[in-house]
């Protein structure tokens, strides 16, 4: 198995200015694995849900080649569910419900066929199932992509500092960026988060765009404006779901690659907003993703001959 | 004069997490002017200040080709002095003290060798000041630009709204265009501002970069993450002045040219964050501008093969 990703496969109820919808599918790793779907034929899910997950839903994702024997199934119990409501704003939420159900003493279990995998996307989940994912691999990945919050910042700083030193590239927004390394300045921020173990830091800005990070060199990747974001719940997997599927299709860990693999995850992104849950990630075409990624290039090109 | 520019000449007092400065040189036409002396050899300012105005500031400011004959200076009274304190995230500050003075009551007067000029930029000030110089012009300028702020959305819609029928590119935040349009989408909020006058609406985001609208086409400008924000005090203004200064140096109107000069503006706008003050853009170099314009356009450089 070329990628393997790991994070909640859950249910969400969500309620924004567009609408409201209650106990639809979500979970990180149901959009990281959605969105790396267009572009790797199989991959490897590691999660848990309870026996109250729909059955059509994880037929769908077998459909798309996301493989389900690292998909733990407890019978009787329930999945994962969250509920939250998004301001008017959009860009800040708030939690209404958690509940953690089957989560709760989750022990993840990585199959033998997915312990050669080339690309690891660790999706938001508590440090010690992340690391304890890593741990089983017999051999290091070639890239190791992991999502956190500030959530796991306040409460597990010790295991999230322990497993920051095994991955490769960290994705968080410019808030937590600015809380795990305590510099104001994203440009500090970045190099005090090498320090920790990540070579590349992806600092994602919503509506503002994204940052990519690498030694001395920095790329800016824009945000489309959007007619409508109808429910931006899951954009931040759904970016790293493109990212990541990007890279283990292309198999090139250059910054130049890395760079166009930003550009996917937020034309990935941008379309996870357009409906609830990730409904739009089920329609989607090919050809729908070429030209928005069209779209995202031509928001920002321009061509100036200096005189100087 | 192929350029005029309007707005305040003033006294500013600043509190950053960088530190403070006292009475430091400010206003609106201070930092556009400065700004677009890099691009035109010669333009006119309109304004107002008391006698308590350094000359050396005058002087040099004469030096870069700012002409002063629209400069109204009242013996014995006092230029417009403004207070403020930035948090910690740089991007809200709260003002301390506005002091009108010299302010209060003028009356802008445009010298007849303004009066052919093509390129306005209307920086923020009282509406009614704005639509005074516009309605002093016999023959309309090819392009006149307008910056303004939600306390004139607030405060004096009317006359926000007249003299918004009259110019052509408008430049705000986000917030205010959210404000302004009421909408919160931006591309929404651009299309209903494009139905009250203005034809290019410019969003200026700060560190989030900057959106310029025309008709259907968007354009992302990026901002250079900076290793410190030292002060922000006039990054918008020098963001305008670069912004029509090139329009003005190259007299190319297109969307094209209106990219180039966003990347302009906001390169201009980056070097204005670095000190206190305007003092970074009497010390500037061409070819540090240059450079930075370089910058600026490999901070969104990417290339994409799209296979589909």
């Amino acid at each position: 198995m070329k990628l393997v990703e790991v994070g909640t496969v859950a249910f969400d109820s969500i309620e924004t200015p567009f609408g409201k919808r209650d106990k639809v599918v979500g979970g990180a790793a149901t959009y990281i694995s959605l969105a790396a779907s267009f572009f790797v034929k199989e991959s490897g899910l590691i999660s848990v849900i309870g026996d109250d997950f729909p059955k059509d839903m994880l037929e769908e994702m077998d459909d798309k080649g996301i493989d389900q024997q690292g998909l733990q199934i407890r019978h009787g119990e329930k999945s994962f569910f969250w509920a939250g409501k998004y301001h008017f704003d959009m860009n800040t939420r708030d939690t209404l419900i958690t509940d953690l159900n089957v989560l709760a003493d989750f022990e993840p279990s990585v199959p033998e066929a997915y312990q050669n995998c080339d690309f690891l996307m660790l999706g938001n989940l508590a440090p010690s199932v992340q690391m304890s994912v890593v741990e089983q691999l017999p051999v290091r990945p070639k890239l190791v992509v992991l999502d956190t919050m500030n959530f796991w910042m306040d409460n597990t700083p010790d295991q999230l500092a322990e497993v920051l030193t095994k991955i490769d590239v960290l994705t968080i927004n410019d808030e937590e960026a600015r809380q795990l390394s305590g510099e104001y300045s994203l440009v500090k921020a970045a190099r005090k988060i090498f320090t920790m173990g990540p070579k590349i830091l992806i600092v994602k800005k919503g509506e503002h765009g994204a940052l990519l990070f690498h030694e001395d060199r920095v790329f800016f990747a824009p945000a489309l404006p959007l007619e409508d974001v109808v429910d931006p719940t899951g954009a931040g997997d759904t970016f790293a779901g493109g990212f990541i599927g990007y890279l283990a299709s292309t198999r090139d860990l250059s910054f130049d690659n890395m760079k166009r693999a930003v550009i996917v995850g937020s034309a990935m992104a941008s379309f996870a907003c357009e409906k609830f849950g990730p409904e739009r990630l089920l329609d989607l075409t090919k050809a729908e993703i070429d030209e928005r990624v069209r779209e995202f290039i031509s928001l920002t090109e321009v061509e100036i001959q200096l005189v100087g």
